[in-house]
C-alpha cells in the first residue's frame, strides 16, 4: 500500500485530489487492474492517516469520473476507463442527441466551419434559382460521374490556372468523402499509411476501418519531423503519407517551402503517395504565409489533392473535389460511384454558377476580414486570460486553436471536457487525434469560427475556473 | 486443327461468322490460350476449303471484337478478351465522356431512374426557397448526424405511421451510399455474404471491396431459391443477404409473401442480417402485387431497409435512408460520419416540406399513371417487334425489363452492346450483375423510363436488326 502514501506531498492540493489522482494513474497503468477491489474507506483512511471523508471523496470522485463502481454492502471496485467507447460517443452524442436549438445555450468552441452567420444566404438564393430556372429538371437529372462538367472547368480556371486536365478532377461531397473514396481505391488491409501526429480523426477512422497499419509522424511547427519520417520510410513499404499542408487540424501548423519540397523528393524515392488534404488555405491572416500547395509543387503527379467547399463555404453544401493523379484516375472514379455515383447536382451547379459571378471570392475576402479580427481577439484573450495555464502556438490562419495544458494544471482534458459540458461550454479534447488516445490527455482544440467576442471572454473564463479549481 | 473444321455445318450462317464464332469460344474457353499464334491466312484457309477472303474477315472481325491483335509482318494472334476491364470502362466511359447534350443523341435503355421530364420543377424550387427564407444559412449549416430532425420525423409519419425510433433512422446520399456505409460497418476480409443471382452491381463491387466471399443464390420470380440457399446457410456462417424485395434489379422479380416469411425465419435461426435495397417499390402497375416491405414483416430486428429518394425523384437529389436495428444502429451512423461527415442538409429540408405538403403523394401518384402506360407500350412492343428472339417476364412495376437472348440467337449480350452503341442505341448488357461476369452473357436490361414511345419502337427494330444479321 506504499504506492498510495508516496505521492502525499503536495502542499497546495488538496488530499482527496491528490490520492484520487495517483490511483486514477495506477488504474490507466495497470497497476491497480480492471475491477480489483480497492481498500475499504476504513482501511485506506487509517492507512493514509486522513479522515474517511476524505476517502469518500476520493471515491466518489472516482466513481464521477468513471474509474470505480461503488457496490453498497460490497465496496468500491477499480474500473479501467473505456475512452475508445464512452468519451467518443459521449461526444458524438453531443451532436447527434442536441437540436440545434439546444445547442444554443452553449458556448461552442467545438467548430472547424466557417459560421452561418456570415454565409451570403441572398446570393446562393439567387444562383439557385437561377440554375432551375435554366437548367429545370436537368439540374436534377445528371449523373455525370466525375461532376458536373461546368464546376469542375470553373474549378480550373479559378483555382488551378486550367493546368488540370478535367478528367482528373473529381467532385466528392467533402473532404472526408475524399479521404474515404481515396483509401477504398488505395488501401487494403496492413498497407503501412502515414499521418501526422496529431491528425485530423475522420482519416484515422478511415484508414482503421480499413485495417491499414498506421505510423505517426510528429508534427513541428513548419511540418513533420522529418529524421522520423525517413526513418520510417528506410524501414517500411509506405503506400499513403495524409498530410495538411495548411492550417493543420488541430494544430494549426503549415508547411515550410523545404519540407514540402524534401517530402516530394522522398515521395519520388521511395515511391509513396501524398494526400494532401488543403484544409482551410483560404483564411490566411499572417501575411508572411505564402500559399504554395503541395500539388502545385508537385512534378513527379505523386500528390492527391483534396479541397473541402464545406469548411469555408457552409458545411450543409457537401461539396469538394479532388485531383487525382494520372494513375489512379480510374480507380479512385470508380470507388466514388461504388459510395454514392455522384454528388448532387443542383448544388454542384449553383456552386460553380456562384464560383462564376465573382461571389465566391468576394465572400473570402470578407471571411478573411472577419476571421482575422476574431482571430486575434481569440489569441490576446487567450494570453490574457489563460496566461501561463496553457500553451499553444498563434497558427497565422484558420479556425482553430491548438492548446496544451501547462505542467501546473492538474486536470486532463478529457476530464476537462465532461467538466465544461456541465457548464454549457464545449470544447474539443486531442483525445481522438492520436492513434494511441492517451497520447492527446493534455491537448485540446478550440475553435472560434463560432462564438462570439463577449462568448470567447466568457469561455476562456470557465475554462480558468475549471482548471484552477482542481 | 480438326477443332476449327467440326463447326462448319450451318447453313444459315455465312462461313467467317462460323469461324470466328468458333473461335471466340476456343480463346474463351482457354482452348487457345491468350497470346497464342493463330495460323496465318494461308494456311487456314486452305485447311478449311475457304478463301483467302473469308479469313482476312474472320481476323478483322476477332480483332475489331477484342479477340485478336494483327501484328503486320508477323501475324494474328488470340486474345483473351478482358471483360471485367475493357467492357466495364467502355460502359462507365458513356456516361463519363459524353456529355448530356451528346447523350440526347442515343435511344438510352441504360436509365434506372424515373425521368427528369416529370420532374416537378416548380413545386420543388418553391419549396427551396421557402427553406431558404425560413431557415436562411442554417438550412446549409445544420450538421444533425443523423440527418435533418423533421426528414427523419416526416419518413417516419408518411412511410411508416411512426412506428420506428427516430434514432434509427439515418439520412444517407441515395441507396448506393447505404450500402457502403453498411458494409463497411458490417462486413470484413472474408465474411460471407450472400446476393441475388444476378443483383444490382453496384452491390457486387460494394461487397468486392470488402473483400468478403460472395455466394450466389439464383433468383426465381417469386424471390431466391430457397433451397439453394438454406444449403449454403447449413455449411457458411453468412453475415449478410442483400436482396431487393420489388422490382429487383435487374430481373424485375418481386419476393412472394411466403418467402419473404420464410427468409426472414431463416435470419433468425442461423443469425445473419438482410439488407432489405427497396427499390423502386413506389411503382407497381400490376395490382396483385401487394406492398409489405421485408421490414414491415421483421418481429425480430434482423432487417437493415435502405430507400432511395434519388431513384423515383431524381438521382441529382441524392438522398435516401436506411433503419438500422437496434443493434447495429451506433455502429453504422459512425460509418456514415466517417464516409461524408452527413448529407447536403438543404435537400434534406426541401424534401422534407415536399413530402409534408402532400406534393411527394401527389407525385408519386401522377408518375404512376404515366409510366404504367409506357410499361405496357413496352411490354407489348417487345412482343411485337422481338417476338421469339428473346424472353422475358413481365415484372408488373417499376422501370425495366430483363430480356434473355433465346437460344437461336446468335450474338452475347456484350457484342449486342457495342453493335447497338454504333447504332446509338444503348443498353445494359447483365454482365455485371453476376459475380462471373460470363453469367450475363445472354441477358441484357432495358430500361423504358427516358425513352419515348416512338424511340421505343426504334430502339428495338435496331436490336431486331442486329440480332437478325448475326
Amino acid at each position: 500500500m506504499e504506492k498510495y502514501l508516496t505521492k502525499l506531498n503536495n502542499e497546495d492540493m488538496p488530499k482527496y485530489i491528490q490520492i484520487a489522482k495517483h490511483i486514477k494513474k495506477l488504474i490507466d497503468t495497470n497497476i491497480i487492474e480492471d475491477g480489483e477491489k480497492l481498500p475499504s474507506i476504513r482501511k485506506l483512511s487509517k492507512f493514509l492517516q486522513v479522515n474517511n471523508d476524505t476517502i469518500i471523496n476520493v471515491y466518489n470522485r472516482l466513481e464521477a469520473e468513471g474509474y470505480a463502481v461503488q457496490r453498497i454492502g460490497s465496496g468500491t471496485y477499480a474500473k479501467k476507463r473505456e475512452y475508445t467507447k464512452s468519451f467518443k460517443k459521449d461526444y458524438s452524442d453531443i451532436f447527434k442527441k442536441l437540436s440545434l436549438e439546444e445547442l444554443k445555450a452553449y458556448v461552442d468552441f467545438t467548430g472547424e466551419n466557417a459560421c452561418s452567420d456570415f454565409f451570403p444566404v441572398d446570393s446562393f438564393k439567387a444562383v439557385l434559382n437561377e440554375v432551375l430556372d435554366r437548367d429545370g429538371a436537368e439540374a436534377l437529372a445528371n449523373q455525370e460521374a466525375l461532376g458536373y462538367y461546368g464546376l469542375r472547368a470553373s474549378i480550373n480556371k479559378y483555382f488551378w490556372n486550367n493546368e488540370i486536365d478535367l478528367e482528373n478532377i473529381l467532385i466528392v461531397s467533402g473532404a472526408q468523402q475524399g479521404i474515404d473514396i481515396i483509401s477504398k481505391s488505395l488501401v487494403n488491409v496492413n498497407d503501412n499509411v502515414i499521418v501526422e501526429k496529431p491528425t485530423y480523426s475522420g482519416a484515422l477512422s478511415v484508414f482503421r476501418g480499413r485495417r491499414a497499419n498506421i505510423f505517426e509522424v510528429p508534427l513541428e511547427e513548419d511540418g513533420i519531423n522529418l529524421e522520423v519520417f525517413k526513418e520510417i520510410l528506410k524501414k517500411n513499404k509506405i503506400k499513403i503519407f495524409y498530410l495538411m499542408s495548411y492550417f493543420q487540424n488541430p494544430t494549426g501548423f503549415s508547411y515550410s517551402l523545404e519540407k514540402k519540397q524534401e517530402i516530394l523528393k522522398l515521395a519520388l524515392e521511395y515511391d509513396f503517395y501524398i494526400i494532401e488534404d488543403d484544409y482551410l488555405s483560404e483564411l490566411i491572416y499572417d501575411t508572411n504565409i505564402k500559399y504554395e500547395s503541395f500539388k502545385a509543387l508537385d512534378i513527379n503527379d505523386r500528390v492527391i489533392y483534396i479541397k473541402s467547399f464545406s469548411k469555408i463555404f457552409l458545411p450543409g453544401i457537401r461539396i469538394g473535389y479532388l485531383i487525382s493523379p494520372e494513375k489512379f484516375k480510374d480507380v479512385i472514379q470508380n470507388s466514388k460511384i461504388d459510395t454514392d455515383i455522384s454528388t448532387s447536382s443542383l448544388m454542384q451547379r449553383a456552386l460553380q454558377l456562384y464560383i462564376e459571378k465573382g461571389f465566391w471570392k468576394s465572400h473570402i475576402n470578407n471571411l478573411n476580414i472577419i476571421y482575422k479580427e476574431k482571430y486575434v481577439f481569440m489569441e490576446e484573450k487567450l494570453t490574457e486570460i489563460l496566461g501561463d495555464l496553457i500553451n499553444f502556438k498563434a497558427p497565422g490562419g484558420g479556425l482553430n486553436f491548438y492548446i496544451s495544458l501547462s505542467d501546473k494544471v492538474r486536470i486532463d482534458s478529457i476530464t476537462l471536457f465532461y467538466r465544461c459540458k456541465e457548464k454549457k461550454l464545449l470544447l474539443t479534447p486531442a483525445f481522438m487525434f492520436y492513434k494511441h488516445y492517451k497520447d492527446g490527455d493534455y491537448y485540446f482544440r478550440l475553435g472560434f469560427s463560432k462564438v462570439s467576442n463577449a462568448d470567447i471572454i466568457t469561455g476562456l473564463n470557465i475554462i480558468k475556473e475549471i482548471i484552477k479549481s482542481e
